[in-house]
């Protein structure tokens, strides 16, 4: 493929370019789920499928869906894709990109007139950044058939439930549960994403496979001690949580050095009364800790806790925690990933893997098939912001490397060992 | 003096609940500088001192001052007092005991008829915890020929000026040059005050004589590093400023813990962008460093500048300093601290010497002649809350050391001491 070199990275990028004009708030890129620029996003993104030779509907929650059937009867389908709305003020491949990219590799599959044992869906989910409404991935969850319902009360910052958006933007409520994928007929998903982190550039790698969606947990941890006056108080004498919690965010960052993959994270932090002259009374500060694997995550958690509950101790301090969310990691399927890692090995990459340690639609997809995914490297590992940047020339290789994993993935045998194993466990649970 | 227990006890605490009701705040004691309660107080301050026998007048800038003549012509005078403004939602015993202890001691002297070879004025100073004006301290710069003539332009939070609040509350402010007195006719001031700390009390003891009024510096630090995905960044490659600012704020308290008499606190701290899955771009905190001599203090800031270099050098991140204050310390005179010591002893008292960590009159009192303190002890070293609380035999233990210590001492000889090496620098500064 090389000889495309690189037409398809940079048709990829323009889009990518126009894609970015489709915003709630001029001069910066926000898409909201559900909002005016989303329905322009899913008619510009519908008007690519079209020139790529997908048949196109939009579905009751919002998704974009094109379609490329096999020549051959009853085949599976192998799903590509990724989401279009964005955080406000963010950048314009974070999503974009894997919907854009997998346009292009349909359109290529179309020109070379590859004939594939698969037909193909290509996903423009609208939900997963979860910026407007307390909910999220209710694209892909739809598919996957775990849609929470209950979640259609949900409002956004002006008193708008996610019913009335749906309802205003065209969509049907009573279809969202017919937008369920039956998991026999799906083969795999694939999604490509910019890395949002800064490994495969340090590696100096276009490329790598996910090998899991990192599980999470965040808490809130609150040190109470005796507040006094900043002069006067002896330091021997003094029961200062601010200190104590000095003492437990190196303990966290320690932890999660210590043990491989793990990552965790201190963001908020408030003392109180917060004066210059006294010592705090209470400080409260939020932990998130994310590890590829529920054990490793369940088990550097309760270090943390046992940690943090040792200097409390040892410093007179009072302390509780606060569970504020927790989420299973995502284990890529082995299967697809070694097929992903062959086709980089053919076209000329390192093979490399890393987890995610950012939400991804394969999570929710991860209910209804296997599923994997290819990384691309971005700039500084900057994302969620304006300046998010990929090269034409990384695009170019993503796209070729998802062409030559669909071009030798067999999707028949593949199926048939999934489904022997891996029918999701909330498949019965939509009303 | 034993027979007379509690006696004094018990009036200066029923005086201390009656100063109490003046208030600008109901429910809470409330009374700021040149407030309608600071009107009352002075004339429930003026009440107390004339029953005690004192001739009152209230000066130009709000402080009232009671005077009781010696016998000797042209006798030196000794000053006794405090402050009788106070915080918002205030206890009731800081600064009040210093002014009714006072008053309390005078008249005892009256009562027993004693002749003392030096006058006494008992000073209630108006303007000590600073909280209505940016400005402090008023009343005993002025009569230590150190007012600040720029601060009758500083504005209260309504806008109101310091110069236009005095003008309302009847005063000249074209008198307050006239308040400074002569230091060659002032042999020293005596302010009892409660700690304020937590000292005493563990040490089990009513009373101690303070060393030196702490100095102080205060600025603030800030530290930037990368901001970035809470997830995404693997633990080896973060500049996280709230991780380096914990190894600092562990740093302050070693630093402090290491070096005798010395305090330091963090009491704010702001992390941004403050974001539960974001790793902080920025963080400040603050420092308030304390230490009852200059070079103890230098030394100390200088140490904890370096220890915080080195951490935000190791961590690659970068620390700036913001200056916000700094106030030199004001050792208390070594003659009158021996002979307060002194009185203690007689009293039956073991003697002990500490720092005061907090400001106090006395400060701006030694720029006019020697100064001495003594502490009191109140329970659970709390202030500035209305959970402030002394005991009755500890308040008339107070006032039977101060009535030794004056009995005691020897005027003439101390004078002509201090005046040979205590001129104070800026008392020709004033206009």
């Amino acid at each position: 493929m090389r000889d495309n070199f690189p037409r398809l990275g940079e048709r990829v990028m323009r889009r990518l370019d126009q894609l970015a004009v489709d915003t709630d708030e001029p001069g910066k890129i926000t898409r909201l789920f559900l909002s005016p620029s989303h329905k322009l996003a899913m008619a510009r993104v519908r008007g690519f499928m079209e020139a790529a030779g997908l048949a196109v509907e939009e579905d009751d929650i919002g998704n974009v869906v094109g379609r490329v059937e096999s020549a051959v009867p009853d085949a599976p389908v192998f799903i590509l894709g990724s989401h279009i709305d964005s955080v406000r003020d963010a950048g314009r491949y974070d999503g974009g990109f894997g919907v854009l990219s997998a346009i292009e590799v349909v359109e290529e599959l179309r020109r070379r007139g590859e004939a594939l044992p698969f037909s193909i869906e290509v996903l423009a989910f609208g939900d997963e950044e979860g910026v407007r409404f307390p909910a999220t991935l209710s694209g892909s969850r739809a598919l996957a058939g775990t849609f929470d319902f209950e979640s259609l009360g949900a409002k956004d910052e002006n008193g708008v439930s996610l019913a009335e958006a749906l309802r205003d933007f065209g969509c049907d409520i009573d279809g969202i549960g017919e937008i369920a994928r039956d998991p026999r007929r799906i083969c795999g998903y694939l999604e490509s994403h910019i890395e949002q982190g800064p490994v495969l550039e340090a590696e100096n790698l276009a490329l790598g496979v996910v090998t899991a969606i990192a599980g999470m947990c965040r808490f809130n941890v609150t040190v109470e001690g005796e507040a006094g006056h900043a002069g006067t108080v002896p330091m021997q004498r003094r029961k200062d949580p601010l200190a104590g919690s000095a003492a437990m965010i190196l303990a966290v960052e320690d932890v999660a050095r210590r043990t491989p993959q793990v990552v965790a994270t201190v963001g908020v932090i408030e003392s109180s009364p917060g004066a210059i002259n006294v010592i705090p009374a209470k400080v409260r500060f939020s932990v998130d800790l994310r590890a590829p694997t529920d054990q490793v995550r369940e088990q550097a958690k309760s270090k943390v806790e046992g940690r943090l509950r040792e200097i409390a101790k040892e410093r007179e301090l009072t302390i509780s925690f606060t569970p504020l969310d927790e989420a299973k990691a995502t284990p890529c399927d082995p299967g697809l990933m070694r097929e992903l890692s062959d086709a980089l090995a053919r076209q000329g990459h390192r093979v490399f893997t890393l987890p995610s340690g950012a939400g991804h639609d394969a999570m929710a997809m991860a209910r209804l098939c296997p599923v994997a995914m290819l990384f691309i490297r971005c700039k500084g590992g900057v994302s969620h912001n304006p300046a998010e940047a990929i090269t034409v020339e990384d695009a170019q290789a993503a796209i070729e490397v998802m062409l030559d994993f669909l071009l030798h993935f067999r999707p028949l045998e593949h199926q048939k060992l999934e489904n022997s194993r891996a029918l999701p466990e909330s498949h019965g649970s939509r009303p």
